[in-house]
Order: structure tokens, then C-alpha cells, then sequence
């Protein structure tokens, strides 16, 4: 294997790749990641228990400019190779496999020979049996996933929970994901004669998957196999295992009858919020109370320790029953964030039910779900 | 106490002090931030062991806008005190103490109501006796600061290491930091009538103290007391200790005659030791070889796992003999980074013997010495 390439297209493949490569791995040459020349260009992988990233960079790349001299394969360990690469003193760099599982990396007057793995150790990536995929941008696909993924569970308590449950049915994509104290969901229309699903992908393999797109109008194309999803772009085959065990069913939690509706700008609430929870962090139990009526809106928060905070609120507005109501502040602001800087709709039942928060637009398809924290 | 300012200005005033305050003193008032309203101004106090800031904000600072309706003073848990104001809605705030040293902090319509600390109780900061200072331009204090306190020691093992010595005899200012394995010393020249002194600054302080000059041409005078040093601008006092015991006689260590002399541009001498040291790191003694003769100058790391790495140097100029010399490359990278993008001249003596660096424009204030590494 020799090739001579730009540094700075290599090194932006290898970032893509380093994602998916942990140095904490109990299989020593998933530390590493593979480099595979042949004469259409450059292969890398990196991969871990959950995740698995393949990138490739085209012989024809104008940028990469690449002089392929000699095909071949080869494992190098990441975290040295990306420091090395980043620190090398010219625009461009040579890699070349040498006897023994040696590479010589060189640029300008440096030359590094580093000790590497045999790729034939490294294990291979599931094979895609069928191509019966559906297609979603980039965009489109990230905008889901930063809406719902914040909400998984952090927590193997229940592993299920630790995944957004993906459902296509009649076209239809739902998303859903809870940690059994709130709740996000979004259903989005997709286009195409496409195969229905039920799945749970890990919130972190989407988290991951998110950071991964170079450009926002990619076309993503999303592939189910067994215990596997793909998502495919152009030059890049990002793979996830799924989550086993049966989802919940959420369906029954969203309540459909309120007593309360109140409509707030989002960034306003926001900072009155981060205010309030400065102090409940300190207390006990990390609550805020919200209090509804004709004349007032108010937030408190409250810590023995510190002290106390209260503010009148700006509402768009507000009908319905008079109400307090407590809740942990985090959730709500992970809430309203999701939300970027829309006017939404609270909708409340009574202090000790679930509230619900939606797009005030009238979006339905975009819907969350609070339990408050009862309190004497 | 009641006070309407600008939030801005306050913000800057408390950052400032809060470099002092510590959240693990054992004195628990010194976790607050002390606050003095006079019909002067507003003047802001925090301290810990090591060191004291006082600011001052004075009643007629036009940006800070204060409008003062009653005098006094209390002490605020620096932490939350600081999220609070960041925190607040609007430009400007009132303060208000009310009864049982309870603080009303209000910004639009957002209410903090926080416990507070009796002043009275704040330890005094020490009485400056004379005023007999000598003065430096922030600018050069600061350079002082940073050609010095890098290779002060980290251990506690020789506290007075921790320090830099300073010494000031016939309006001669030297400033010496060792660690024992490498040694930085500089001197400068000082005008007006002062008093000689040769006390040890502890380096944290130093390092804290280069931070809190606002404007670089700011004139700082320096006064020396029993066990502490003032260091005081127009709007503000910075207090650190003074390490007590001897410090080492460091004039016999630089050598005066040298069998080869080098001469590197910084900026490319140090990115090559930056590449050589990625592996050395990994080795068990993170050192680095730097091989001149007549026909190359090579610098070489190693790392048994991960391979090694080999670079041809530019360099300006060398004469006298080849060498072979193995040395720390931290040490190096530090003190390359305190000449900052000119060029250097090294000089060694032996593979054995430290070797200095100093500016190669002939600059003989300023001079750094590295302890090399003996290999076998």
C-alpha cells in the first residue's frame, strides 16, 4: 500500500471515523482503524460495539489529489495516527506499507514509522442484503432526531428506554422517545413505496449519526436488516445496532382533554427558567413551581440554603382554570430548546397529571410530555 | 445597602475578584464575595489563602451608571451570586440589603431574595504601612510573569520551588524560576529611586495576577510588606503571600563557555519537537534526541509500542562540535513558547551538562537552561 493524498482531505475522513472508535474497546484492533486502498480510492473504517463508520474518498477527488502508487490494506491505532496526521509540517502526506506490519507516514523532512495491525484481524461490516430503502434529507433526519433524542433514558435500568423508538407504517414516520418522566414525539410524512418498521435505535449511536453529515441536503437512505440499520450517503455507510425487547406502548400516555392552556414565547420562558432553577439545583428535590391564574403567571424557585426567586412571567395567552403546579426545570428546558424560538402551547390537566407542550402554530405532529413532581 | 448599577460593569468587577475565591477554603466567609457601598462607590473583595483582590467601581464611572440610595455592606456566596447576575433579564440591577442579612436582587421582573453573610465577620486584608513602591507598566509585568513563572515547580516537596524569586538591587529587577530540571531567568532594567528586595512570589499568584490587568499600559505599583506583596492599580489591589525560606543560589548553575552553538527559528523548531514528542510521550521516559554534526540536525522520538519518528531540522546557523543529546521535550516546548516567534540560540556543553537558550539578537537579560536526560 502507498499512496500520497491531501492532508487535509484525509484528515477530515479520519474524523468521521474516529467517531465510532472508543480507546475503550475490549477487542484490541477495534482501537485501530482500517485503511483500505484499492484503485477507486480510499476505504476507512472505525467501529465499537454499537456503532460502525465506513467513509470513502474517491481516487477523482479534485481536493484529495490523490497518487495511488501501490493497493493494499492496513490497521493503524487511531489515536496516535489522527495526532500524527494533525501535526505533519506540509499541505500533503505520504502513507506507505512497509515489511512488517510497519507504515512510514511522511510530509516535508518528518517521517514517522509506526507499528500497525493486520487488516485481515479486523472484523467485517454487516452486508446489506437488500436495497429496499427510504429516503430522508440529512436535515430532515437530524431535525427528528434533535427533537426526540434528548428524551431517551440515561439509564440501563431499563435498556429500552436508552433508545428512540422508529416506527414507519402507511408512510408514516413516527419517532418517540421517554425516559418514563417526559416524553417527545414527532411524526414526519415520507415519500416512496417503502416496507414498514418497528425499531429502537440507541439515542447515542442518533446523537453520533447526527454529527456525521457533511452536508445538510445529503440524501439519506435508511436500510433495516436484522439487528442492524444502515444509514447510507454518498461516500459514507454509517451502521447501528438496534435495541432488543418491546417498546412501551406511549400511545395511551398523551392525554387529549385539558383545564389550562397557556401560550409562551419560547426563548422568554426559557431564560426565566434557567433563572428559576438556579436555586432549585440546590435544593432537595430539583423543582420549580409554575403558578396559573387570571390575574398572574409566576415562577419559584426555591433552596434553603441560598434562597428564593419568583417572577412574573410574559404569556401570549392563557385560558382556563387557575393552577400550580411543580416540575423539574432540566426537563423543561430540554424541552423548550427542542423547540428552538417558536411559541408553544402548556396544556394542563390538574397539578398531578402529565402536561403536554406543542408547537402553538397548531403543528400536531410535534407533541411533549412532562410529569410534574407532587409536592405538600 | 441599596444599589442600581449596570450589569455589565458588575459582572466585570466581580469576575475580577472572584479569581481569589476558592469553593474548597476551610474558612467559610471566604467563599463570599464582599460588597462595600460608600458614597464613593462600590468597592469588591475576595480572598483565599494565598491571595486578596479588592476592586473598585467608582459612584461617578459613567458606563456603570450607579445610583446609590444607602450605604453598607455584606458578604454574598461568590458562586451562585455570580450565575444570579449573569443570569439576570435586564442591563441594568438594584441590590438591597433588608433585614436579617437577607439581599433583594432585582433585574426586570425577576426577584432573587439570598441569604447573606454579616461583613463585619470578613477578615481584614493587611494595612499597606508605607507607600514607598516601585511601578511597571502591566505590559511588562506581565511579560516578567510569563518568561518565568512556566518553570516554576509543581511539587510541593521544595515549596519555595513554587515560586519565582525576585530580586531588586540597584534598580536591577531579576525574576528566577526553577524546578530543578530547567530554569528560567530575566532581567530588567527599573527607573526611579527604589528600595532594594529579594522575596519569593508564589507562581499561582503570579499567574492569577497576569489575568486581572484590564489595559496593558495600566502602571502597577509594587509594594513590599513583612510576609505579603501589594500589587495595586488605579481600581484595584491584588495581595499574595510571600513564600518564606531560602531560595537556592542559582548563578553558579548557568554555564559561560560551551563547545557547540545552534540557532533555530522558534516557531519551526517547535512544531518538530511538538510531532517528535507525540511518541516520546508514549515512551517510559518521554524524552526526544537531538543529533547535530556537520552534515544534519536530527531530532528523534520513540516509542516502543507505538514505532518512532525521525525529522531532518532547519536551522540558522551551527558551529563547534557534534553532539548527541537526549532531553525532556516539555521542557523544551515550554520554554520555546516563551520566547515566542523569534529566533534562539542553544548552547551545549556536553551530552551531560544543561544546556542554555537564550535570544540570538543578543539579548544576554534573558536565559533559559534545560537539564538533558543521560541515556545509555
Amino acid at each position: 500500500m502507498k499512496v500520497t493524498l491531501n492532508r487535509a482531505s484525509f484528515l477530515e475522513e479520519l474524523a468521521t471515523v474516529q467517531r465510532a472508535i472508543s480507546g475503550k474497546t475490549t477487542i484490541p484492533i477495534l482501537t485501530g482503524v482500517k485503511i483500505k486502498l484499492t484503485e477507486m480510492g480510499l476505504t476507512l473504517t472505525g467501529s465499537n460495539a454499537d456503532i460502525s463508520i465506513e467513509t470513502f474518498l474517491s481516487a477523482t477527488d479534485e481536493k484529495a489529489n490523490m497518487l495511488i502508487e501501490k493497493t493494499g490494506s492496513i490497521v493503524l491505532q487511531a489515536r496516535f495516527f489522527n495526532d500524527i496526521i494533525r501535526k505533519l509540517p506540509e499541505a500533503t502526506l505520504t502513507l506507505e506499507l512497509v515489511d512488517n506490519n510497519q507504515v512510514i507516514i511522511t510530509s516535508g523532512k518528518a517521517l514517522f514509522n509506526v507499528n500497525a495491525l493486520n487488516a485481515e484481524n479486523y472484523p467485517h461490516l454487516p452486508i446489506v442484503e437488500h436495497d429496499q430503502a427510504f429516503k430522508l434529507p440529512a436535515r430532515v433526519l437530524n431535525k427528528l432526531i434533535n427533537e426526540t433524542v434528548f428524551a431517551v433514558s440515561m439509564h440501563e435500568s431499563r435498556p429500552i428506554l436508552t433508545g428512540v423508538h422508529m416506527i414507519l407504517k402507511n408512510n408514516q414516520l413516527l419517532a418517540v422517545a421517554t425516559d418514563s418522566h417526559r416524553l417527545s414525539q414527532r411524526m414526519i410524512e415520507v415519500e416512496g413505496d417503502n416496507q414498514d418498521f418497528d425499531v429502537v435505535i440507541p439515542g447515542k449511536s442518533l446523537q453520533e449519526l447526527s454529527r456525521t453529515f457533511k452536508d445538510e441536503e445529503d440524501l439519506v437512505s435508511i436500510l433495516m436488516m436484522d439487528n442492524q440499520v444502515l444509514f447510507k450517503t454518498e461516500n459514507m455507510l454509517f451502521y447501528s445496532r438496534l435495541l432488543e425487547g418491546n417498546y412501551p406502548d406511549t400511545d395511551r400516555l398523551i392525554p387529549t382533554s385539558f383545564n389550562t392552556e397557556i401560550t409562551f414565547n419560547v426563548p422568554e420562558l426559557l431564560s426565566a427558567i434557567d433563572r428559576a432553577s438556579l436555586l432549585s439545583h440546590e435544593g432537595r428535590n430539583n423543582i420549580v413551581r409554575l403558578s396559573i391564574n387570571s390575574e398572574e403567571v409566576t415562577i419559584y424557585g426555591n433552596s434553603p440554603e441560598i434562597g428564593n426567586v419568583e417572577e412574573d412571567l410574559s404569556y401570549v395567552s392563557v385560558t382556563g382554570d387557575p393552577i400550580d403546579i411543580s416540575f423539574n426545570p432540566d426537563y423543561m428546558k430540554d424541552s423548550l430548546k427542542s423547540f428552538s424560538g417558536i411559541d408553544i402551547t402548556i396544556k394542563f390537566i390538574s397539578p398531578i397529571r402529565p402536561f403536554t407542550l406543542q408547537p402553538s402554530d397548531g403543528d400536531i405532529d410535534f407533541i411533549q410530555l412532562i410529569t410534574p413532581v407532587r409536592t405538600n
